[in-house]
C-alpha cells in the first residue's frame, strides 16, 4: 500500500486530497482495502456504483461485451447505443433523444451547446444567456466551471465564455431573466452544495414560468439521475417535463458515461457534436445492464424498501446525536447530516473510515450518505453500527 | 439489423451520419458485422483500438478487475491508476505527472488549464493566449471546439472564451506571439486536418523558441500518442520535450481514457481539477495492460515490422493507382492517401466497405488509414487485395 502512495505522489498530478487507504477488491456494498479491512461503503464512489461493487450482472454482461468488441466508432451503428437509448428514454417517460458522452461534464457541455445553438435558430436575436444557482456544479471544463455557480471556482483558467448568470436561489431566477436569456439549469437536489432538495411546487412554477416564456429548463441529473432519489429520474419526482437533462455517475455503474437527452430532437445536424469513445460498445453495454437491473429493483419494490429503510436508519441516527447534527437533509438514496460544525465533520469522516464504513462530505457542513441503491438492510445496519462507534469516539 | 437502425434514429441524437454498417465482433483487425459479413478494420475505431479486437490480454485484464472493483473514486488512492501514470511516464522518457480523465476533450481541456494556471503565477501579467493551427482538431467542448482551428466549427455554441488564436501553419506561429501568449498547442500530425506530418527541424526550432521565451509547448497527441506514429510518443519521434502531451483514444484500448501530462508538476493544487470516472479502476486496468502489450510488442520489434509491412503495402497500392491518388502522406500506423477528388474518396470507401475493408476519410480529400497496431501481415494483405477489388470499380 505504501508503494501505491508513494507512485501516486510521484506520477500523478496533485489534484486530489486523499484519504489514506486503497481499496482493492468489493461486493455490493462491501469493500476490501489493501491490508484486508473491511468497510460497509455509504459512497458507491459517489453516487456511481448504483448497483453495487462487483456486481455479477453488470460484470458478465461487460466480460461477454468485451471479448466481442469494446469500441468501434459513431460512423457506424452499435447496437448497445441504440438500446441504452431507448431504454433510458423509456425510463424516463419523455419524448427525447439522447447523446453519448463519457462523462457528466461532458454531458453538461451537450446540455449548454443544444440550449446556445436553440438560441440562435430562425434568425431571432440570439439567445445565449444561461442562469444556474448559487452552490451549484455542472463539472471542470472551462465552460462548466464557469457554469457552476462557486465563484471560488472561477480562477485562474479564464479568459471564460461569458454567458453565464447566477441567481442566489430559485426565487430569484425570474428577475433576473432577460431577452438574451436561453436556458436555466438546475440541479433539484444539489449534490457537492449540501443535498439540499429544492422545493417541489417553486420548481414547478418556475419550469411552468420558464416554458411559457420560451426559455429551456436543464436539469443537470448527473448525480441525482438513474434512481439516485427513489424515482428514475428526480424531474420525475418532482413532476416536471424539462427540455433538457444530463445523466452520468450512477448510469454506467462505474464504466464511464455521460448523457445529454433533449426533447428538441433535431436540434443537431450530423457534424454538430460528436465523440469518439461515447456511446462505445462497452460503456453502452454498461447502461442497458444497469437500467435492467435498476428497473427490475424498482419494479420489485426492492428499491423503495432500501430507501425507506436506509431512511429510518438514518432517522435514528440523527435522533441519537442532535448534539452533532442539525438537521436531516436529501432524498431516496441521496441524503446528508447537517453537522454543528466542519472540524466534527472531518472528524466523523475521518473516525468513519476508521471504524469501517465510508462517508461523504458536502458544502462545508454536510455529511452525505450515497450509498449503492442495491446495499442491503444488513449492509446497512452494519454501516450505522459502524457509525456509531464513530461518532462515539469524538 | 433494420431494427438497430430504426432504433437509433428514434433515440439518438442525429450528430453522426453512420454508414449503413452494424459490427458485432471483432478479432484484431477483423471485424463482422450483424449479417455475418467479414470485414478488415484499416480504422480501429478511429485510433482507438491500439491492441486490436477482442485483445485477450486486455479481455482478461478487464474481466477479472471488473469482477473485483470497477470504480470508486479520487478521494481515495486507486492502485491501476498510480501504475498506470508510472507507465505512461517512463515510456515517455519525460519527467512529468499525469492527470486522467475520460476523453481526448477532456485531455485538451486540462493542457488548456494547465496552461492558463502557469500564465497567472507569481504576479507576472497575466498570460492566457494560446495558438492553434488551421486544420487542427481539439474536441467538442466548447473550449475545444474553439481551440480547433477550423473556422467552420466557431457556430451555434458561443460566446466562446476568448484567448486563442490561430496560426496558418508552424511558421506563422512566431509572427503572433505576444506578451499575452501562454502556449502554443500543436499535433505533429494533424488528424481530422488530413494526416499531415509537421517538419521535424521546423518543429524543433519553434520548441526552441518558444521555451526560451518561456512559452509552453502544448502537443495534442490524442491521435498521435501510444505508438501510433512507431514511438511512444509523436513528440519523441520528433525528439522535442513539450511542457504538457495530452493523451486518448488508443491508450485505453476502447475503454474511454484522456490523460494530460505536463512537467509542471506542482502547478495544481487540491481542488484546482478533478474528475469523477477519471483514472477509475477500470480505464486504468486497461491503459496498464495496453501499455504493457505495446511497449513488448514495440521492444520485440513486431511493431517496426508491422508498420514497414503497411507501408510498403500502401505504397504499392498508391503506385498501381497514380490515376486515384496524389499523394502518400503520414507516420508510422497513421497514413493516408490524397485523393484527387472528393467524389473519388467517397466513392472508394464506400466500395471498400462493400469489398470487406474499412477504410476513413481525414479533411476533404485524404482517404485514412488507422489500423490496430498489432495488425497482422495476413491482415495487411487481405485488407489491402478488398481495397484493389474496391478501386476496381470505380
Amino acid at each position: 500500500m505504501m508503494d501505491i502512495q508513494q507512485l501516486d505522489k510521484k506520477y500523478v498530478l496533485p489534484t486530489y486530497a486523499r484519504a489514506d487507504v486503497e481499496f482493492v477488491s468489493g461486493k455490493n456494498a462491501r469493500l476490501t482495502d489493501a491490508n484486508g479491512k473491511e468497510y460497509i461503503d455509504f459512497t458507491s464512489g459517489i453516487a456511481v456504483v448504483s448497483v453495487g461493487h462487483g456486481n455479477e450482472r453488470l460484470t458478465n454482461a461487460l466480460c461477454e461485451q468485451t471479448k466481442k468488441l469494446i469500441h468501434m466508432s459513431n460512423l457506424y451503428y452499435t447496437a448497445p447505443q441504440a438500446l441504452a437509448a431507448k431504454k433510458i428514454v423509456e425510463a424516463s417517460g419523455y419524448d427525447m433523444k439522447c447523446f453519448f458522452g463519457n462523462s457528466g461534464a461532458e454531458a453538461n457541455e451537450g446540455a449548454i451547446k443544444i440550449a446556445r445553438k436553440y438560441g440562435e435558430k430562425d434568425g431571432v436575436p440570439k439567445r445565449y444567456k444561461i442562469i444556474t444557482l448559487d452552490h451549484s456544479f455542472h463539472g471542470r471544463t472551462i465552460t462548466t466551471v464557469k457554469a457552476t455557480g462557486q465563484e471560488s471556482m472561477h480562477n485562474y483558467f479564464g479568459p471564460f465564455p461569458d454567458g453565464f448568470v447566477y441567481a442566489k436561489d430559485i426565487d430569484e431566477v425570474e428577475s433576473l431573466l432577460d431577452d438574451h436569456t436561453v436556458a436555466v439549469m438546475i440541479e433539484l437536489v444539489q449534490g457537492e452544495g449540501g443535498v439540499q432538495p429544492q422545493d417541489k411546487q417553486k420548481v414547478q412554477e418556475l419550469v411552468k414560468l420558464l416554458q411559457s416564456k420560451d426559455i429551456l429548463v436543464i436539469v443537470d441529473e448527473v448525480q441525482t439521475g438513474v434512481y439516485r432519489t427513489g424515482k428514475f429520474l428526480a424531474s420525475n419526482l418532482y413532476e416536471i417535463e424539462p427540455d433538457i437533462i444530463s445523466l452520468a455517475k450512477g448510469v454506467g455503474g462505474g464504466v464511464p458515461v455521460g448523457v445529454v437527452m433533449t426533447s428538441k430532437k433535431d436540434i443537431f445536424s450530423p457534424g454538430d457534436h460528436g465523440s469518439t469513445f461515447g456511446g462505445n460498445f462497452l460503456s453502452t453495454t454498461a447502461v442497458c445492464e444497469v437500467l435492467d437491473i435498476l428497473n427490475e429493483y424498482d419494479a420489485s419494490g426492492a428499491l423503495s424498501d432500501g430507501i425507506a429503510y436506509f431512511d429510518a436508519a438514518l432517522e435514528k441516527f440523527y435522533n441519537n446525536h442532535t448534539n452533532l447534527f442539525t438537521a436531516k437533509v436529501g432524498l431516496g438514496m441521496m441524503c446528508g447530516l447537517r453537522v454543528k460544525d466542519s472540524e466534527t465533520l472531518s472528524a466523523i469522516i475521518k473516525n468513519a473510515q476508521e471504524n469501517g464504513v465510508m462517508v461523504l462530505k458536502a458544502g462545508r457542513n454536510t455529511l452525505r450518505f450515497l450509498p449503492p441503491l442495491t446495499i442491503t438492510k444488513e449492509e446497512i445496519d452494519e454501516g450505522f453500527k459502524a457509525l456509531e462507534s464513530a461518532v462515539s469516539k469524538l
